[in-house]
């Protein structure tokens, strides 16, 4: 304090502010901070994965029950034990193991708040100085933004639009050096909706066993698939290489506000305990937050309970959104959807900048679509793809109706093409 | 892969198994571990302040129907703004504001898990490289390790025991310097149960403001006071120096399970905006862990909701049992408490080593009176008080009475003194 004016000495962290700028959710504000508030049509949101909020896609009554029962019981008010109470464990490790060749243990699972805290901690668990990490090109940014939070070095293997997305092995292998430690797989698919078949996977795990590293397996969209491809969980080939499963109720309950969601070892062998990272896995919870052991209470009962018919209702749904949307995209000049999407909730449309009139890339079409249009996408950019925009199809079919229109409108209007409307088949 | 055997590549992050081994969690782990499978008593568990599994503790009707009522309205199974949903956010100013010259508003609040979450996010945001950070002693063993892991120096200064646990202020000023950005205060506080005067904080917000600093007040006992002293927030004295409070429902609701708890700018000249920490704090939520929508739901209604005689009924048991366990343990032999808590959950007991019988230190002393009597206490060190134990007394009024009584069985087996129990008065 000089002359009664006090120097106040603290400032913020740069570092942070760089780390979270791509994130989903900062670049889902940036946009929808770019809508116009005199356009009195609703906001038609297809930037995230979150259809939670609509009647269609409620949760089972039974997610809902098992939650009330919980509350009611008074049994899951204290503090829990880090890495998550034992009927959750145990409920997952049943619910796993039911597409495994070999049993789970409720000592191979960790509860999570959701797949993202999962994701938080088999990355720091991993930050050995020097160490990097493959990611595929497109990818879920999450992973982008807490590997630079942990100064975990990045490299990015792509994946292969004209083979359905699929691992390019070859450049896996070229991007991998001894420091290497593990990639990442996202199956079924953000942003692309591609699922992965047995062999593809199974050849995964020989390359990375080859590497010698881990396969860090998101499967958050287990599951949601409805393609002619089933869902096949990585840890199958637990006993190839190391798997690291990730998962949460988050998608497949639609309820990604309860944050529960799981990491779990899927490694028969036990090389990752035998490799230290189990005991580290225990040290990074014992100093982190923990899932609301209110909700974990519910997990037994959600994860027993929920009918098959919930499950196939929602996938219907999806799948007629999907085709919708596919079908309506082929139609819109100016812009193009290479790839049917097989599960997950996203389609990755291509935007032809030649054909555009006045728009610079993909940041710049989900702004004046925002602007213009009141529907947020999310630009292609944010996912490793740019000048393509990723949507959302898992909303009420009216919104997608009308966010399609609206897209329409938009490139219509936006197009160098004297008869826009002409040039589609 | 050399000869068909593997060579696996990764391997865990050693620094975090550094950083997680001093919290409560690790060491109460450890205690606990030593209990002798052989002993048919029940284990009374007095390390950890969490009352909520006993049904005088259970926690207001009000607080459960909030929850039921989230679930059952389905607005609250979204992913929520990183920021926590504004109801909850404004139920948060509200409440605090009551106990405030100045009124807050919810863009000064941020929903978190758990006070813990808030000193993880405070303490990221503050460790800009070089930083440092001052921390009382003792003090709740979470900040170090989260110090710890984010490389921000730590400091100690000292709590005065002949003076009710007050701040040393000389030894704050003594300490700071020009990289000091901040200290910390816990009132109500843990592990001394002491309370701060309206006095004493104004001094603290003075030597804050001389030094350039902010006060980061963690609050979690908040009104959970029993002696002469009233709570006063710091965050009264705002105006004075930047406070950052940090509080939760985990204690005063008794639901540590729920996960839900805050971090609020008292700050009415908004130094902490224009010195970028809002930002950064923003940038910090981006990429990690969100509270429970589906609690935050409940929040306002528990808010505002809670009966003043759930408030007074639990106070009035804590105080008992305060009591209670300061005049008994004052009887009992090689042990003391010099201080009558006036609020949180804990008592220190102080060790005396030349009365007891082949005990090293207190970490020796909880390991064996786990082993022998089956009664977890936590190990003084733990919070920076060599041979003290914490001891909690909000337990079930049985489990104390019980877990006293072993205690003294414990003391008076293992003293030196002929008579132990002729030794006091
Ligand atoms: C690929 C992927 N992984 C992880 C997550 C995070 O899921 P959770 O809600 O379980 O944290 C998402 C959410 O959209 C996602 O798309
Ligand atoms: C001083 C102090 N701060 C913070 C916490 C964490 O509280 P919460 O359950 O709100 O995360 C505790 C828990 O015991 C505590 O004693």
């Amino acid at each position: 304090m000089e002359n009664g004016v006090v120097k106040w000495r603290f400032k913020g962290r740069q570092e942070l502010i760089d780390a979270s700028a791509g994130t989903v959710r900062a670049v889902c504000d940036a946009v929808v901070s770019n809508l116009n508030p005199s356009d009195e049509r609703p906001v038609i949101a297809l930037g995230y994965g979150d259809p939670s909020s609509f009647p269609s896609y409620r949760t089972s009554p039974i997610a809902e029950d098992a939650v009330v029962d919980s509350v009611r019981s008074a049994k899951f008010n204290s503090y829990n034990s880090t890495v998550g109470i034992l009927p959750a464990r145990r409920a997952v490790a049943e619910h796993l193991s039911k597409d495994l060749p070999y049993k789970l243990s409720p000592d191979d699972v960790y509860i999570t708040i959701g797949c993202s805290q999962a994701t938080e901690i088999i990355l720091a668990v991993l930050s050995s100085p020097g160490a990097n990490i493959l990611l595929p090109r497109p990818s879920y940014p999450y992973y982008e933004a807490r590997a630079a939070y942990e100064h975990l070095q990045v490299c990015r293997f792509d994946l292969l639009q004209d083979k359905g997305w699929e691992v390019d092995l070859d450049s896996v292998q070229a991007l991998a050096d001894e420091n290497t430690v593990a990639m990442v797989i996202i199956n079924p698919g953000n942003p692309c909706g591609c699922v992965y078949s047995y062999e593809h996977l199974e050849k995964v795990a020989k390359m990375a066993r080859k590497l010698g590293i881990i396969v860090i397996a998101d499967e958050v969209y287990a599951h949601m698939t409805f393609g002619s491809k089933p869902f096949v969980p990585m840890g199958v080939f637990g006993s190839l290489a190391p798997v690291v499963t990730m998962g949460s109720i988050s998608k497949r309950w639609i309820v990604p506000g309860w944050r529960i969601g799981w990491l779990v070892l899927t490694d028969p062998n036990g090389y990752l305990r035998k490799h230290g990272i189990v005991e580290c896995i225990l040290s990074y919870l014992n100093i982190s937050a923990d899932p609301a052991t209110l909700i974990q209470g519910a997990l037994l009962q959600m994860l027993e309970g929920t009918k098959e018919d919930f499950f196939s209702n929602i996938r219907n749904i999806m799948n007629e959104a999907a085709d919708f949307c596919y079908d309506r995209i082929k139609d819109i000049p100016c812009i193009d959807c290479p790839y049917k999407p097989e599960g997950s909730m996203f389609i990755m449309v291509k935007l032809n900048m030649s054909l555009l009139e006045g728009i610079d890339d993909d940041l710049d079409f989900a702004l004046k679509l925002a602007r213009e249009e009141s529907v947020i996408v999310l630009p292609g950019t944010v996912v490793g793809m740019n000048n393509w925009v990723r949507i959302t199809y898992a909303v009420e079919r009216s919104s997608l109706e009308d966010g399609v229109g609206r897209i329409r409108s938009f490139c219509t209007r936006n197009s160098k093409l004297k008869n826009p409307l002409c040039h589609k088949p």
